[in-house]
């Protein structure tokens, strides 16, 4: 196998021109009300318009678009399953989505949609990706990890390298971290073509899986990750994402759940976006009571997706304070 | 008094660098779930990015910023009044916004954020209407009325113009028709930009003034308009924006407070966007059972605006299905 290596801002150029034309280039607003809220102007890069509702399709396109193997194979029931289906189903290819046992019939069906097989197994992360890997191994088809992966995280970068043509002039961009592709790549575009600007990172109070990496210099694995943000609870962030942390990403705010709804209540009332948990987490590192000082004047928060049932927007509406 | 005239395309092309750096140029976005959904490719213009909410924002400060007068009065509690209010902010004038006696709190409190003052009066929108012209007769102040008015309809014609300027091809519009400046500035830049396009409106059952004036020849006053689209309300059209209809409007499509209702749900769902009442109504056109063969397979649905309280949203999400 050879080595593997983070990505460039050339590689993440190439991935740019490959996906043109099946993700977007998202919309990047001001939200005023949110500026003068918070006391800095506030930017909103809109990751919930992409096709599938979410940035895991920059990533599953420039993966998959590159792959010989005609049989892709993931495991996830959330936007990475969606984004590969999507992927597969553009280019041809035949796929298989390894979902948990109890994964709801609502998730299921949007994989299924795009012509996906959809493989019920397990209830852990850990076992879930095992059991996509036999499957492809067994069958000669292409396993695509979520994140563990240099094009993966090429093609996240995108979202950055979007920002830095979008805005002329920004201080600070801060985004989700679940595994730590979406913060890896764009953290690399970032610092290439704007290099004065500052990259955080966000992750749940239960999910913390970035912040003790960093704190004891290698990738750590937390017994049981949670939180209402079920897009960022991986249990640990992988060698290429931890060192991709470590040289480009210049802090991580951890929020609570009861932050993540509000700000979600927040971006609805007030930007009129629908995020789902994990896309509302950078609007939480504002709302939390940590040092905001190295943010700067002009921020951009990436709202990494939008993908949420009704039923769960009733409930988080009906805590209304 | 000069006699007033519909504006013309060079009108709408002057409004458009007048109100640039105030107003935005709106995200134009595809929505891939809803062109699944509708066998026909679905954009949204979303107007609910603009700094007050809403479209209002154009033609109020399109007119505001070519008045002498340093004290604008206009009536209204909704996104009339909120762009009045914020563009006098912006040029320094004085500002006296009429509002029904029975305003709630919040309505009044982003008025008054700008540094309005909120003079309570009446019920009816007409009562209203004769209190601020009254007050700005008095005070030699201007009154802004909110859609009977040539710069008003210009300036709201500029969101037509960033249409066409925005997707290459397209076959049809569909707006909200309140009292008709946005439909009638808007389809006066479409036709002189792209002659094939139709332009088409839509009212509440409820509220089908321009229905109405359109089968027999002029402006009707309807004796109690109602929906939940409170936006769309007036009890009638003018003389100006019915010309406008009458010359460039292909088609009015009616829909019911349910079918307003469901657009909003499938809104936020698929498209991730958070439309108040008024601005779903392009959606729920294509939601009735009527004729839509004239709408081609490119169509763009103007969300004109996404003020919504989260109590009235949270209603909306307990009547799923």
């Amino acid at each position: 196998m050879e080595p593997r290596h983070l990505p460039t801002i050339k590689d993440i150029s190439s991935a740019s021109k490959r996906i043109s034309g099946v993700a977007s280039v998202t919309p990047l607003v001001e939200a005023p009300a949110l500026s003068q809220r918070f006391g800095r102007r506030i930017f909103l890069k809109l990751e919930c318009f992409q096709p599938t509702g979410a940035f895991k399709l920059r990533g599953a396109y420039n993966k998959i678009s590159r792959l010989k193997q005609n049989w892709i194979v993931a495991a996830s029931s959330g936007n990475h399953g969606i984004a590969v289906a999507y992927s597969s189903f553009l280019l041809g290819k035949k796929c298989t989505i390894v979902v948990p046992e109890n994964a709801v019939d609502e998730k299921i069906s949007r994989i299924a949609d795009f012509g996906a097989d959809v493989v019920k197994f397990g209830r852990h992360s850990d076992e879930r990706t095992a059991k996509g890997r036999g499957l492809a191994q067994e069958n000669g088809a292409a396993f695509v990890h979520p994140f563990d992966d240099p094009d993966i995280i090429a093609g996240q970068g995108t979202c950055g390298l979007e920002i830095t043509s979008q805005l002329d002039d920004f201080d600070s961009v801060i985004l989700p971290v679940g595994g730590g592709g979406l913060i890896s790549g764009s953290a690399i575009a970032v610092k290439a073509r704007k290099p004065s600007a500052r990259v955080f990172g966000v992750e749940p109070e239960g999910a913390s899986k970035l912040r003790e990496a960093l704190k004891v210099g290698h990738p750590v694995t937390l017994p049981s990750p949670r939180s209402i943000a079920d897009g960022l609870i991986p249990s640990s962030v992988s060698e290429l994402t931890f060192e991709a942390a470590r040289k480009f990403v210049d802090g991580v705010y951890t929020v609570t759940d009861d932050q993540i709804r509000t700000s979600m209540q927040l971006l609805l009332r007030e930007a009129h976006v629908v995020a789902e948990p994990s896309g509302a987490v950078p609007l939480a590192a504002l709302i939390s009571k940590q040092d905001h000082s190295r943010l700067g004047q002009k921020v951009v928060l990436v709202i990494s997706g939008g993908n949420i049932s009704l039923d769960l927007l009733a409930q988080i509406l009906s805590d209304l304070e």
